[in-house]
């Protein structure tokens, strides 16, 4: 049997440890066969290196198995052409996979986009020509469509024409009400109980467990196969039922899914949570790629919102990845227009530094509901999590769909999907538009002389007409439906993202701003403030700017989104000039918001759902010690830990039954403290099991030893169980001294899982991850006022 | 006198040092001498806590010391009124600073390339109107132009009109010929006169040292008011003297000297080097931002390029910079056409999936150009360093400008400025153009009767006529003087960007294989691989986008920017039609170039400076140990330590003569090399002056004390110095077994300027960012090969 059996260590690793003078011993080694022995280890031990459900992961150990197997390509690829060619297949696989996640996300929200628009058109009515044909796509062929009249063909029948063969009177909207209500019924109750009975992770956004995921934790199962077939079956299941929710997040989740399945084709990926996880980064990017045709603003989300460890190269592929998918998408073409965007917008009208007042108003409005929507959500999911409502995932979703869509039928804005209705709010009105939006008057003088001088775009003043009245006061109801609903809504057992929901809010508030600033030009054009840019007649306010702007500000307000909300907006207008807007909404919307609660709707909910998040935007600004947050606290007992040699199997096993560390650190001797290393208490239980099982003589007396070198024994004592190879001998140390700031700045930037605390050499206690998170929320409790420190 | 006078730790620290059971001893505090001490500390001992020029800062201190800044002002705004009020303008100085960065920058950006455009026509003639007008300016007053020569007008006369009379012949061409040149002589004499004279460090691009000042470097000076002062107008005179050099990088020197002297007014900034250092990422984007009208591109550039430290804050400050200042030179309208972009294209063909593969062969050309113009220019500047040309740095820049002078007028395409060569170049060509570049034959149906469909533009197929024949070759002797002047000129002792020259090289080649293309399609327009999308006559291919194309790989060749290249050139055309080609070409230029050498040019010149720059990007992946680098070698004395007690100050000052190191472990004892903390020598020796000079009674014998109390002591002994407020108790640590790659992620992420190495906690040596620099250096020649494993 070779005397190093165990060792991962490799020559040079062997030599310096016994060698050089730092070392203690001397022994004698074998330089052959440490590469044998090497692979033998990785056999042998089967479990070592991985981690349990629910745990974290160590970011370090990770990045370094990363890099020894690079190393290992890299002298293959020097001795034969074939491991050389291997090699390049190595360093491009992480493209091509990129490439592959972008395709089959790109392809997966096409189809969504598909599927969803066909069945909400559903809940109205069928096409003759075929039921497979949506509304627009059944019209669109048909001959006999007007153009006034674009959504109206004999082609298209609503369920109340089919079914009692009316076509006009009351009797045809009851029908269809009582259809809308049904299908609607029908969806959501299809959507909650798949998810209940395949797939319990596909319910929500995903995005605050995807954040999680991100940062090291292991969640199995949530980026599964089922999670990702059921996820997409009942997000278009959810959208078409009219429920206040959106398709954004959801997507998101979707993307990662499918990045983490794809990830299986590839060792380099599939072994190492590192580097999964800079897929997963790649792939959130995707997700907003395909979800708003935005791949900058997709990068910058992943970057700024979801990511955690975001290298330069991730940032690369990441862009890359968000490209295909885009383009992908385009080449689908689920919009019918060709366009990338989901919301095309052109606007003609510049703006003038004075809107900017109501534009910093509409920011505020965004905070405040931002704020508002995040303490009403979390404490009806609070409600929804404590009381008994939460046992009736399904009746609450049904009750909830059967509320939004008896309520949402009569109101023109609340009937159509949200998606619409925004695209209809962002729009400028043309000559042509026949919406109700855009019910002007023509420029028939009706209030006084000069407004007869007809504009350039041929629109005259834009005068408020009754249609326009009418669909003011539409909107002022579809606003508070859609701020009730979405509280309520978002997280329920089914998919739900809120970025659609959010910007319709915003979209409408906007739209209504707009509009009264309109008229207020029209009306006052006279006054000095608006005289200088709005002269009579002229278009010079544009409504779906602020419709727009509103709708950025909410989104701002709820997510805490800077730059890629901005620069999602800025995609969608694909014009630079309202960007200032866009920003000084954001801007005013987040200071708002932070304000009047720090936390992001999704670290809001990582926190409801306990999950270990150590945010790694704020910042610790409290003025505690390493030694405030050890463990063990004072009067405690000392630490547990093992002593490089000198302790049995027995009472090794002993201790890891009476405790429930994941680690022990290695000391010297119980009496000298002295730190050798940190052995996590998995591998300890798995080499344990396998010496046992594998090695001969091993009894409960056998010793246990860490130290590179064995001591002298006698020759009838039981053979020793050697387990430095699974001992970590550079464990990372700070001092009792050390400011929790810098503690709390190592694990964030290292990703560490536990860092040993230390005095003049002496171990004195050790801090975990989830010290720190519970020492950060105590802190915050004690100090809520820091907020306004940014 | 107070017991505790140097102490800064606060009244909690205090407490766990001495009540908590690890403390050593017990001491009685008054805890209402604290907040005095503090104060009084900050004002007695000034220099501590400052660096040195040329010396690397330590970011965990900068970082700790603003948040102590923080704490104090927060814990200050709940006394008082007037606190609050500060504290929260404080909160908002950095949005102040950075809308003042924006406004400085752009108002300046705006003022240079007025400056520059006036100066380069002034080497052609004058304007009678006004001296003061451009070429542009002065014939769009006169009446007199027409549109087919829209350039010429009685008001503009060239030199030779004005001094000999001529108005043709070839006396006209001599005499403008000799005043180009002497103006361009005169230009380049008084810029290299001024930088000399006033501003060393306002010659080259001045990226490379602000990388190096970002990682936490600092050049006293190199952002200072002259710099700035000369920079700008030397830049102008460099610009508009026809070398082969651009604005834009500059231009990020010029915005960070905005930056950095704007700092000074508020003194958040002025005081912390990291916060500066936050500010001038910011202003870095704001110089690529004004310099390509690209503020998403100008944040991506300081985000992968040049940033060290970049947390998410400083991203949205930074995009709120570099709108601003981009809206600033829009207001200013440089280039009279009221956009934000430097070179406006507007393309309207789509392209097809088969041009992939001459986009991907400019990639292939961008990225062997950037490797070759890498290796002969680090190879020139070598020479101009290590010989006697770098002797007469005036004589160079003299001798190369008359012979680019001289060369360059007799071609059209070298005779105009680089960026105005550009934006001929992407141009598409439109009916009415009139550039020799779209010298086209009219649709006579010269070749074949196909032709003679006309193409829905009203173009027909577009043939080469003569007039673009000459273009062509024009352009090829361009190409290759363009490559040659630009190795030489980027490095010499004026303000030199290598943007515009680099992408002039890539337009003029993408714009060759652009027409050939053409031309191809046109006359083999019936073979199978054309005939599918592009039909007789149609207007397929457009040359313009081949030179944005050729453009974008050539500035990837040489920066190896990823996403802000993609980004910038995507801000340049508004439309993500054209990202796929952008993509393909920089992807493969930036793999061609890397295949050939790891470095940018920026970080090429940093090698040559040898400036301490450890890379971010690049990963350690030697197996080395941290036992291998550290300082002492093997046999070397051991590590000069000081101990906690019983050292004099005459020893410490011994030591301090004898070595050069910046600091120095504390230990215990010597005999038992626990580790305390660590403490630098600028502090120390500040500290050991101050105590000789203010503190009675101290003279060499004293003892030196850096534990926290008091050991008992003779009355009669000499006072005992008390150091340990300038002792660091909380350095970073690594055992000797921590793997190298491990130490340099460390390093890199947290900012440190050294580590300290111990073995069981025994201190057994020290590691410096020197130390990692040199040792990667070491490990790089080793092993050449690595590069393929990016």
């Amino acid at each position: 049997k070779p005397q190093w059996e165990l060792s991962m260590i490799n020559s040079h690793f062997l030599y310096l440890l016994c060698f050089v003078p730092v070392g203690r011993c001397k022994a004698e080694w074998r330089p052959n066969n440490s590469p044998k022995l090497m692979d033998l280890l990785d056999d042998t031990v089967p479990g070592i290196g991985t981690y349990e459900d629910f745990n974290t992961i160590d970011w370090v150990r990770e990045k370094s198995k990363d890099r020894d197997r690079h190393r290992e390509i890299a002298n293959k690829s020097k001795q034969s052409t074939v491991a050389l060619l291997f090699s390049i297949s190595d360093a491009f696989s992480g493209w091509l996979l990129m490439l592959l996640i972008g395709l089959m996300s790109g392809a997966l929200a096409g189809g969504i986009d598909i599927a969803a628009h066909w069945m909400t058109d559903l809940k109205e009515g069928v096409c003759l020509n075929g039921f497979w044909f949506n509304h627009e796509h059944c019209c669109w062929a048909s001959n006999e469509t007007t153009f006034q009249e674009r959504d109206k063909c004999p082609q298209w029948k609503s369920w109340a024409e089919l079914m009692v063969g009316v076509s006009e009177g009351p009797g045809l909207y009851v029908v269809n009400y009582f259809m809308y209500v049904c299908w609607a019924l029908l969806f959501a109750f299809l959507a909650v109980i798949l998810v209940r009975a395949f797939a319990p992770y596909a319910c929500g956004s995903g995005i605050p467990e995807i954040k999680t995921i991100l940062s090291g934790f292991i969640i199995r199962g949530y980026l599964g196969k089922w999670t990702l077939i059921i996820k997409t079956i009942t997000l278009v299941l959810a959208v078409s039922s009219g429920l206040s929710l959106g398709k954004e997040g959801p997507l998101v989740h979707v993307a990662c899914c499918c990045a983490n399945i794809l990830c299986h084709f590839f060792t380099k990926y599939r072994r190492n949570e590192a580097k999964k996880r800079e897929v997963l980064s790649a792939a959130s990017a995707v997700g907003v790629s395909v979800a708003f045709g935005a791949p900058i603003g997709g990068v910058l989300f992943s970057l700024e919102e979801v990511s955690y460890y975001f290298p330069l190269k991730t940032l690369w592929r990441s862009f890359f990845a968000a490209l295909v998918a885009a383009f992908t998408l385009r080449s689908i073409n689920p919009f019918g227009n060709s366009r990338l965007v989901l919301f095309y917008v052109e606007f003609h009208t510049p703006w003038h530094l004075l809107e900017l007042i109501p534009f910093v108003l509409l920011g505020i409005f965004g905070g405040l509901w931002g704020a508002f929507f995040i303490r009403a959500n979390i404490a009806w999911c609070r409600l929804r999590k404590n009381t008994s409502l939460g046992h009736y995932p399904v009746l609450e979703v049904v009750v909830v769909t059967l509320l939004t869509a008896l309520l949402a039928f009569p109101i023109e804005y609340t009937k159509m999907s949200s998606s619409e209705l925004i695209s209809e709010l962002f729009n400028d009105c043309g000559l042509l538009d026949s919406s109700k939006l855009c019910g002007y008057t023509s420029n028939s003088g009706s209030t006084s002389g000069s407004v007869n001088a007809t504009a350039a775009n041929g629109l005259g003043a834009r005068l408020a007409g009754p249609g326009l009245y009418t669909a003011m006061w539409q909107l002022a109801l579809a606003l508070v439906l859609k701020m009730v609903f979405t509280v309520v809504t978002f997280g329920m057992k089914v998919p739900s993202g809120l970025f659609i929901p959010s910007m319709a809010v915003g979209a409408i508030a906007g739209r209504l701003l707009g509009v009264c600033m309109e008229q207020l030009a029209i009306r006052h054009h006279e006054r000095d403030i608006f005289r200088g840019w709005c002269s009579p007649g002229a278009d010079c306010i544009t409504p779906g700017l602020y419709a727009m702007v509103g709708a950025a500000a909410c989104l701002g307000g709820v997510t805490r989104m800077t730059v890629s909300l901005v620069v999602i907006m800025f995609e969608l207008t694909g014009g630079l000039e309202y960007i200032v807007p866009l920003m000084a909404a954001a801007m005013t919307s987040k200071w708002v918001a932070d304000a009047l609660g720090r936390e992001s709707i999704y670290e809001a909910h990582i926190r409801l759902n306990g999950y270990p998040f150590l945010e790694a935007k704020e910042e610790f600004r409290h003025k505690t010690l390493a030694t405030d947050v050890m463990r063990p606290r004072r009067g405690d007992p000392p630490v547990s830990v093992l002593t490089e040699s000198g302790m049995t199997v027995e009472e090794v096993e002993r201790l890891i039954a009476d405790t429930t560390y994941s680690g022990f650190p290695v000391v010297i001797s119980q009496q000298s403290p002295r730190l050798v290393g940190f052995v996590l208490r998995r591998d300890l239980v798995i080499s344990l099991e396998n010496a046992r099982r594998h090695q001969e003589g091993v009894v409960s007396m056998s010793p246990i030893l860490f130290t590179e070198c064995d001591p002298p024994m006698s020759p009838s004592a039981p053979p020793a169980v050697k387990l430095r190879s699974i001992l970590d001998l550079s464990p990372f140390t700070v001092t009792v001294h050390t400011a929790m700031e810098i503690v709390v700045d190592i694990f964030r930037k290292l990703g560490l899982r536990q860092c040993l605390v230390i005095q003049n050499g002496r171990l004195l206690g050790i801090i975990t991850k989830k010290d720190i998170l519970k020492h950060m929320a105590q802190m915050a409790n004690r100090d809520p006022d820091s907020i306004l420190f940014n």
